[in-house]
């Protein structure tokens, strides 16, 4: 059965890999899976058929066959499961590789997501410029323990995982807020996650999707 | 293998239930399987021995063995993966009730944790009582799309999963905020989780420790 999965015509971050179709065509690429795209612009993110595929109206879904998916961390973790590659195969490993799933996604995430309540949504409040360095504050009391953790390993728990996927796919949003760069085993992880193959191709084809959905011609 | 998980020895909320053990608490009593509970004070929080177990310092945790698993999500999914009851066995309809366990730990609890950062982390603020508002805002912009696509269900997709597990769980924060009730079939689900004897006996474990814990005699 072929996959596709939506994503935004033009990406609000021209190609900078920070939307989070990214996250699932890595995933594509690291087991090795082709997939087709269906680019939506933003009207299309608010009409029923896609409302269907995802009640928020939001990138990315994941279609295959009768399957209909939404949530980036349920899709990858629905690509680790189906196909070889992401998980480890002993059963406490696959476990943990879940938790840091889970842990990039309810931990780390929405401290990180803030700066974007902080910035756009309350950009024009009269707090903003003020409340912005409690939000870097709340980010960097969820990354000191994680860079404790890390230590000086490569990965979080052995091998390459679905965890770590999640984990530098969140993180490297951090990068344009200059955080990331003080904790730097935790920039130098990152980094090792963008230096991965799959990554590269992943982050080419978001890049080529937004080069040519703005281009005059397209 | 015996199982003992986390919490908190004097909960915050004084046995109110909104501690994460509780749903870990509820996945164990709906799968059947018995627990021991290692009460942590504050102070034992953020020491060694239980950093080990989770880095951030927080409950629940899980033990099994040799596996130790933090992230009340990655608990609930290895009880559910493990255990028979919590995931339905078509593979279809378990992939979805996976992905609203990310959709409720990813889309929507974030918003409404920023009802704490609102009252208490920056409950002094000049801005709290002006910015609480918005923050409510947005959280309504999440539960319009969730209430639509439950429409008149009972669960989510189908029997009662672990996802509606998870959503139950995150959702029955609000009801302090009187949020809930502006969306009457959601707050209808909500009650149709804790009416579950899994979760009733849940809460009473929870309600019995905090309850003892804070007895003079204790």
């Amino acid at each position: 059965m072929s996959i596709t999965i939506t994503a935004f015509e033009h990406s609000p971050d021209g190609g900078k890999g920070l939307a989070r179709d990214t996250r699932v065509r890595w995933a594509l690429e690291e087991v090795g899976q082709p997939y087709d795209v269906r680019p939506l612009s933003m009207q299309a993110l608010k009409e029923s058929t896609h409302l269907c595929r995802n009640p928020f109206g939001q990138i990315p879904t994941y279609e295959e066959g009768d399957l209909c998916l939404f949530e980036s961390g349920a899709i990858v973790f629905h690509i680790a499961e189906r196909y070889a590659g992401l998980f480890p195969s002993d059963a406490d490993a696959r476990a943990r590789a879940i938790m840091w799933m889970f842990a990039a996604l309810n931990s780390v995430e929405p401290s990180i997501l803030e700066i974007v309540v902080a910035r756009f949504a309350e950009g024009d409040k009269p707090w903003a410029h003020e409340r912005l360095p409690l939000v870097f504050d709340r980010i960097r009391q969820r990354l000191r323990p994680l860079a404790v953790r890390l230590g000086d390993a490569d990965w979080l728990d052995g091998e390459f995982s679905a965890g770590d996927l999640i984990m530098v796919s969140v993180l490297l949003r951090l990068r344009p807020s200059g955080i990331l760069d003080e904790f730097p085993t935790l920039a130098a992880y990152v980094a090792r996650g963008e230096a991965r193959p799959a990554y590269q191709r992943a982050f080419a084809a978001q890049l080529a999707q937004a080069t040519a959905a703005m281009s005059p011609g397209a």
